[in-house]
């Protein structure tokens, strides 16, 4: 079938995670993505895990499918040529570099603009490109700390909780697509580029739902509460037998249907739990015990088979083993064997967005380091071996 | 400036957050968003908090800006024919049904795509369209447990926590506008609409960064280890005088920085912390215990500024209160403040994806509940009475 992003050039000059999964879902919809790393490598390729045999990082494999591969030196003029010989047919480029490095590099927006003007030129970073900590560095776990998000999460009185894995990361990479496409849009309309520009703290501080707006309209700011939720009950996480469970019955035919297939009747004419508000003033003094004492009754499988039929929304909190193996996630394709040259098979995750007639697919492993170098730049044999050894290309 | 997505005409079925925050993104880049609500109202029109003077959500009031509104009854045989009315102009559907309800009400992708064959589709569900939960109800708690996120966040031993607030639903909203414009991509190339489906488990999962591969590298799959993290040392969150601070030093040269900054030189000459590995493998059993032990006599603000100026990422942890103040918060934009006609002016969170030629923008507040019936549906005002009377349309 055909792919939605077929037939455009993506320079990508990204390392890591945010950018790397922003620029292989760009691959994933069929987008020409040409990854330069310099001789060093993209950062993840020294990530644990690695594969014994080959020393390529299994990390790395997991985020860069898809892509073709140059390895260029860009600290090199004829380096920097040769990027400048790639710019000219490309129709997006991303990097996430620290803010100002690619200024010092000469392969700012302004520089690469002057070179193709219709150019979508797009950067990810921690703090985004205005602003006073413009030039900080950053990682997923500030950007939790400081848009509020780790300060919410966890138990009152201990201490606040992080998300994990760092899904900061690939949240923003998740927005900067959105970006891209927007870009595209208009340049398609008008044949103007533009420059993007879209940081890890703004994505998590988008996340924070209405709380935000909580102190502007005369609100106290909402406090972490667990796995609970402030305004309706029951609607949390309990262990049980073996593990934990989450079930959220936040209706009133909900929570009928729960209390009568735990057989647990008894709670329908307790006037502590005659309607959702009495419920949650009474959940941390009562509710929440009775639930819990039931829950360690019974098997996650138990009390899953049990509200599921009842048609009461509910989980047990899987371990990531049992998550790739659950049948929802199998049967959506979310799971997919791939083939790396080096590492072998292996399990990946496949792709979010479901397009009936152009949907995304895994065709090609990560690439090893300037595999493509030949193929992206022109080169004969001998051209690129000269360019090797003067250390303006690198190859594994 | 002009909006990327100027003369798009959007038809809004969705309620409560994952739709409409989409939707939101939509209408912030320009598109013509035509919320479509049944006379009940979108269910988040009853979510507190509620503005005491006027009954408005303020709920509501957060996720729904930019947005024209029309409040028709698609049980009634009349309210659908007003739907398809509106569904022949359309572009792009974007509605977030329990699965199988859109076939209920006859306004499933089928029957719309008979009258508009063009049009962009797009579903956005708890588990999606295909597979053995597709008709199951889900919330974000739910998508947290079973997509493996909540357990891995949080402490062994403990309790596995979920990240606050909804975040997942947010996700899967970012998620459906990538699959929007790559659909809308498509389109203009070649003239054909499709399907989207984006399922919030899908959406959930894909986060979980390169844990999904590790049991098939033949690893051992990873478990929930607190704020720190598990291969780079010191990477974690600290208690500190008056809060908490995250700092993450994981390079040698942060590291350097970090103990030099700090008056920790000796640490520099513990062979117990003589490389990052060694560091983590000591970590829990002492290094951990010194930071905490330098932190503790210190506040995050000292912590903060002494770490910045070293160039150590780092960061109190902020509650939501302090993150709405911070400078790089309000040098992004990300809070501004907006007028509702009843609720009056509050504060709200501004556009993540920064484009230098085509910004989103706040432009219009949320709607009130049928308040464009006649503009949209071209009806007089005896029309439009007549029609409220016999429960075809609704308003506020």
């Amino acid at each position: 079938m055909a792919k939605p992003l077929e037939g455009l050039k993506v320079i990508d000059l990204t390392t890591a995670l945010s950018g790397p999964f922003c620029t292989m879902m760009l691959a994933d919809y069929g987008a020409d993505v040409i990854k330069i790393e310099a001789p060093a490598g993209d950062q993840s390729r020294h990530w644990a895990p690695v594969h014994k045999a080959s020393g390529e990082s299994e990390y790395f494999a997991v985020f860069n499918r898809n892509k073709r591969d140059v390895c260029i030196n860009l600290k090199d003029p004829e380096g920097v040529a040769l990027f400048y010989d790639l710019v000219k047919e490309a129709d997006i480029l991303v990097e996430n570099y620290r803010g100002g490095v690619t200024k010092k590099l000469s392969i700012d927006y302004e520089s690469v603009k002057a070179v193709n003007p219709s150019i979508i030129y797009a950067s990810l970073t921690g703090f985004g490109q205005t602003g006073p900590y413009a030039q900080h560095p950053c990682y997923d776990i500030v950007a939790q700390a400081m848009s509020g998000l780790m300060m919410l999460s966890g138990y009152p009185g201990q201490e606040p909780i992080k998300a994990c894995p760092s899904i900061i990361d690939q949240v923003s990479g998740i927005y900067m697509m959105n970006g891209i496409l927007l870009a595209l849009h208009h340049r398609e309309r008008t044949g103007e580029g533009q420059f993007v520009d879209v940081a890890m703290l703004d994505s998590a501080f988008s996340l924070m739902e209405n709380y935000p707006s909580l102190v502007s309209m005369g609100h106290d700011a909402p406090e972490r509460s667990g796995n609970r939720d402030a305004s309706i009950s029951p609607f949390d996480a309990f262990p049980c037998k073996d593990g934990y469970v989450v079930i959220s019955a936040g209706t009133e035919k909900l929570w009928k249907a729960f209390c009568q297939t735990a057989g647990l009747e008894e709670l329908l004419d307790d006037p502590r739990y005659a309607d959702n508000q009495s419920r949650t003033d009474h959940y941390l003094s009562s509710l929440k015990e009775q639930i819990t004492n039931w829950c360690m009754q019974r098997t996650k499988t138990e009390i899953e088979t049990l509200l599921e039929d009842a048609g009461v929304p509910s989980s047990a909190v899987l371990t990531i083993s049992e998550s790739v193996r659950h049948p929802q996630i199998l049967a959506r394709d979310m799971v997919q064997k791939t083939e790396h040259p080096l590492i072998g098979e292996f399990e990946t995750t496949g792709c979010v967005v479901k397009l009936s007639e152009t949907p995304g697919e895994i065709k090609t492993p990560a690439p090893l380091l300037g595999q493509d170098n030949r193929e992206i730049l022109g080169l004969s044999e001998e051209e690129e071996q000269r360019l090797i050894e003067k250390g303006v290309l690198g190859k594994r």
